[in-house]
């Protein structure tokens, strides 16, 4: 399905339809396990920084019934195209918040960052995949922000570069605890090519390296089929969660 | 073998013979581990901060040949056994180096630092262990040791609670790069128990997140016997190294 501009493009089965740019920043699995990996529940409050199109809180609301999710998106176009998706969307700056969201406090707040920091790389040579790619907001104050809105003891859920976790962990270690990494795991064998965190605010538990998460099958890229593990599988197409034991 | 208070214990599929307190800190896997991880060769020159009785400088020379190894150890029966098993020992405080110690520098610093900081856990009720396994120096302190003992470009590497990772990735973040971390997993979907931490300083290559380095094979333990996987075996039989691929 399509119109000028757009595709509408299905996740987790068919369960969550999105509109996205049909050029730009388009949702892949990133965002599907960032949802996954949220452990709201029934009755929560979420916030999601940088929502883009809003495929993760899409599917966040999807796999979870009765959270109260909001997005936050910088970029206008991208804002709209969440509100035509379904989605609750403050369209700021996450460093310069407006006064009715400063008031408010979340269970849980989400955020899958741009990957690349301001000079990393080639830019893209699309606006929106650009400001989606890049960062000019640090990494560091994307954290300030989710704790300064984060309840006492609610948790913040982010998907990165595996590269970038020593950034991650140094802007976690003010006010947060309890940290839990999963790699995400191409294929068996491989570095880790993105980690999932989890770090809660106020949390005293100890640092966890976790098991990977295993994306693929085949020790290789041997053909285009799919060849998910059952776990991603799972995630992925049935819109289980990622539990973080 | 032994004699009064003392053990000799084999390493490496006996390539390796090392006296040891028989009660005290007593060397298992993670020395072995660390001199595996140790990207050390022929003719280079080796720092062990915290040596003990010298079980990881003994099994890297028992890999790499015509190495000049020196161990640094606080504690003078543990210095004094390290002697006995062959090794270049000065005995002294990490943060208090004799000057001709402080005139050299190093291709590679290693070391097993104490995995528990001061406070922490219940005090071991011998004077020795409780040495090797609670700090009175600082992580930072050692990392900051490393850093003053190696080359430009050379190497650190690191064994140590993977609950401690964010507090090794923090002290690191200062003269060091090109860090990789490998989680040691004991067997298959648990977290890391500890990890291997290189770092090179001066470095300049992002931040790698290795496949985890699984020891056991079987993923319950199900009985005493030996389920070591072939990786694992390699190395604490065979003397095989442990890359960082």
């Amino acid at each position: 399905m399509s119109e000028a501009g757009l595709t509408r493009d299905a996740f987790l089965g068919g369960r969550v339809q999105a509109w996205q740019p049909a050029k730009g920043y388009r949702a892949g699995t990133d965002p599907v396990f960032l949802a996954a990996a949220c452990p709201a529940e029934t009755g929560e409050t979420v916030l999601e920084m940088g929502c883009g199109v809003g495929v993760a809180s899409l599917c966040l609301g999807a796999r979870v019934e009765g959270l109260h999710i909001t997005g936050v998106e910088r970029q206008p176009a991208y804002a709209d195209l969440a509100r035509r998706n379904g989605l609750d969307v403050v369209e700021a700056d996450l460093t310069a918040l407006p006064q009715d969201l400063r008031a408010r406090s979340f269970d849980h707040v989400m955020a899958n960052p741009p990957y690349f920091a301001e000079g990393d790389g080639t830019p893209a040579s699309d606006v929106g995949r650009e400001g989606a790619f890049r960062e000019d907001t640090p990494l560091s104050a994307w954290i300030d922000t989710a704790r300064s809105r984060l309840k006492p003891k609610g948790w913040l859920t982010l998907i990165q570069l595996a590269e970038r976790l020593p950034e991650c962990l140094s802007a976690l270690s003010s006010g947060f605890g309890s940290v839990a990494v999963l790699p995400v795991q191409s294929r068996a064998g491989r570095s880790a090519g993105r980690v999932l965190i989890r770090a809660r605010k106020g949390g005293k538990a100890p640092f966890r390296l976790l098991a990977p998460f295993l994306v693929h099958e085949q020790p290789h890229h041997l053909s285009d089929g799919d060849d998910y593990t059952a776990r991603a599988a799972a995630v992925l197409r049935d819109g289980a969660s990622i539990d973080f034991q």
